[in-house]
């Protein structure tokens, strides 16, 4: 089955061919190359094109073979049948990883899925570990390693890693850096999983020591369904795993063979059941699926041991609303102290209010810059409450000075490491980035709507129950 | 019970008094008045205040009393203590409405109750109909006219209309109408419910001609529950109709009540039960409040008598989420007509590629100027297709020229009129203004997530199923 460390050296190879670079930049084949170049990926580059002498300045060379040095990954992005050379050339040139960018394989039908079972049995027999066809990866955010078909800049370095069966993150990679605000450690697609596949993936990323937070987005089990269960129990114990199962429904399971070729073992049942006993947090929406690695990505270490929320709302109607939604979510409303009730009242209008939900709004009118400082320190400190989510204020003017800011959010900078704490917002287009990136920039997470924090919230709750029962 | 026709002063006042105005365009009482003059309100205004003898170049009485001309409506926003003398003037000047948007009543406890009592009992011994305490309202875009705290400078005119428990709103207000891009017609905050309730206003807007589709936000019912019922049954058959229910939780009964201080009659059971059988689509988040009244206001009159889905997604990945969320959500994946198949085998790749999920990705990279054409012809033609969703290619650059956005987006266009068609976006950032602006001036609503677009559209499913049952 190949070295033991082959994906060590997907995510850490000393030198890349492409076999199929482009230097046409409105080609999706160019950026394979090009994001390499223009983020000073450490390792050597090696594009291959029998049609072109030279990109960028860089020299191409006609086939694999005429490279001289080692070469420990190819990424093959030819077309379907010209794949058969390409992988006899990475025989030949004993090549330690393949990564098979292009289609046309298993997903297609039996022409296709007899060339996949042929290059499999070649791999196989030469020792070369692989991932695809159809697929689009790795990322390594350490080395600047990106295998992409759309330009990248820069990249958001962090500690959830992705084992993902789908492109579908790479048109929302820049979303997922710089609006979703989630630090990336690794990335791997495994499109029609050929050789490597999620047991290879999650044991690796298991126990790597850049990795803190896995998110899993499966359609099918290729390895051993059995060792993959296992894994993931074991690993969840350190790390939070999301898992977003695509083919949950007899329609989703049909969609999913037409969409990589594979067979789907086991009814969603028994996958619900084993998925549930592994200790995962399961994600059913890609939102989910994002915003509660987010959550693990942005509040791990801190625990939530128990349920009992405090909430803090703009409005006295919105504070009924999220109540509602946090007590079918699995929190309980957090019966306060009565030192929380006298601060609370200290900033508050002139008759009796109470403390939770808090209704920020009304007591903003008379107290509007203690009022949330007097909220995060009483929650903060009150052994009634378990997690805090509250709404924050519209910043109409977004040019507001960063000391008018600093009153609104130092409070919860405060109270960050002592309990968790959830944002959200009044609009959900995310008008107000000063105050957002306030926040994030010091590990608070900020959510679009109410019912996307309490969700994940209540993820970073289920996790730590998993844990402790 | 005052005159039959007090909501109709209420949205259409000749002249109104606004007490408690304020010279400083830095409180929320300035936009009351300020509000109505940049929108040019076209009735008489009057605003009311002691203590300042000019705003902004119009004269300011010292009170009601001392305003000859007759008044329609009077809105009152001057602390609890003081309104009861504000009371006392509007029956002197035999006003016909009353707006009291100060809080400071039934939802604080016995003396506010008490207070709110005895206001009660002077509006009705001398029949003037009031909104409030607690509240912000109305509007009628039809005549320009907003009672409201934040400053607003134009008003999307459209035709659904709002039934409010909160000022959750306001905030919300431009959001609502640029960026939901949702135009209403009349919006109404009843507050803690002194005398108008939900009843009256489902009355009135059930009857409004400008009126085609209405949100409602009940915390409680204040009115005859059973005429409630009866008339959301009738008023359904005609126009949508959508409620989002606070209170349907212990604590949420409990965040209610202090809200408005209105005690929750009947199980939430009974209410589920109730509300089922009144035709009504229910919202349980603000999200769907919003995403099912904009579906309405985009699509009504078309009807989703069927539940076969057809979709298109960007990967191959996605479309298979986005097929379990359908099935999950009530629809079937449509099995199209063998034309449908060979009209998406031409523009497809030289492989069989199945025809719903769509992967308009793949076959993007063969005909990329002729995929979404070929599938919103074949799918509007297909009768096995009852309604259409799609995701919205990314756009990169938004400066893309007028004719190429065109290419995209002018066979959704010519698709609109035959089939209910919802769209997402990759991002939920709405980065992409100017195609969402394309789509949305021809009423193709344009959603964040595929979960909120399935969802939409699975209301109107459960809306025109529940008119054929």
């Amino acid at each position: 089955m190949g070295e033991p460390n082959s994906l060590e050296i997907l995510f850490n190879p000393k030198s890349i061919a492409i076999v199929g670079a482009s230097r046409n930049p409105s080609t999706p084949n160019y950026n394979l190359l090009a994001n390499l170049v223009k983020l000073q990926f450490p390792g050597k580059l090696y594009p291959v094109n029998p049609n072109v002498q030279e990109i960028d300045g860089m020299k191409v060379y006609p086939s694999l073979r005429n490279i001289e040095g080692e070469i420990d990954m190819v990424v093959s992005s030819v077309p379907a049948p010209a794949t058969l050379d390409v992988i006899k050339d990475c025989v030949e040139k004993r090549v330690k990883v393949l990564v098979i960018v292009s289609g046309g394989f298993s997903e297609v039908g039996r022409d296709g899925r007899k060339a996949q079972e042929e290059i499999a049995l070649l791999l196989k027999q030469a020792g070369i570990r692989a991932i695809g066809p159809n697929c689009l990866s790795p990322i390594n955010t350490s080395n600047n390693l990106v295998i992409g078909f759309d330009p990248h800049e820069k990249l958001n370095r962090g500690s959830t890693s992705f084992i993902l069966q789908s492109g579908f993150y790479e048109p929302r990679l820049e979303w997922i850096f710089w609006d979703l605000n989630l630090g990336v450690s690794k990335l791997i697609d495994l499109g029609n999983k050929i050789d490597i596949n999620e047991v290879d993936a999650l044991e690796y990323l298991g126990s790597d020591s850049n990795t803190r937070v896995i998110a899993i987005h499966l359609e099918s089990i290729a390895g051993d369904s059995r060792r993959f269960f296992d894994l993931l129990k074991e690993t969840s114990k350190e790390k939070p795993i999301v898992v977003l199962k695509s083919g949950r429904t007899q329609a989703g399971v049909a969609a999913v063979s037409s969409h990589t070729g594979a067979i789907v073992k086991g009814s969603p049942i028994v996958f619900d059941t084993a998925l549930a006993q592994a200790g995962v947090v399961r994600a059913y929406t890609l939102e989910e699926f994002f915003d509660f690695a987010k959550i693990f990505e942005f509040l791990t270490p801190l625990k939530l041991t128990g349920n009992r929320i405090a909430i803090a709302c703009l409005s006295g109607g919105e504070g009924a609303i999220v109540t509602d939604m946090c007590q079918e979510r699995g929190f309980s409303l957090a019966k306060v102290s009565s030192e929380t009730n006298v601060k609370l009242q200290e900033v508050g209008p002139p008759w009796k209010i109470p403390p939770n939900p808090f209704d920020i709004g009304v007591s903003g009118q008379f107290h509007p810059m203690e009022v949330y400082r007097a909220f995060f320190e009483a929650m903060t400190e009150d052994a009634n409450v378990d997690c805090i989510a509250v709404q924050l204020p519209t910043f109409r003017n977004v040019s507001l000075p960063d000391n008018i800011l600093r009153v609104f959010l130092e409070p919860i900078f405060k109270a960050r490491s002592k309990k968790p704490i959830a944002v959200w917002l009044m609009e959900e287009n995310q008008r107000y980035r000063t105050p957002i990136q306030f926040l994030e920039a010091s590990r608070i997470p900020v959510y679009p709507t109410a019912d996307r924090a309490i969700k994940a919230l209540s993820a970073l709750y289920r996790y730590t129950s998993m844990r402790t029962e």
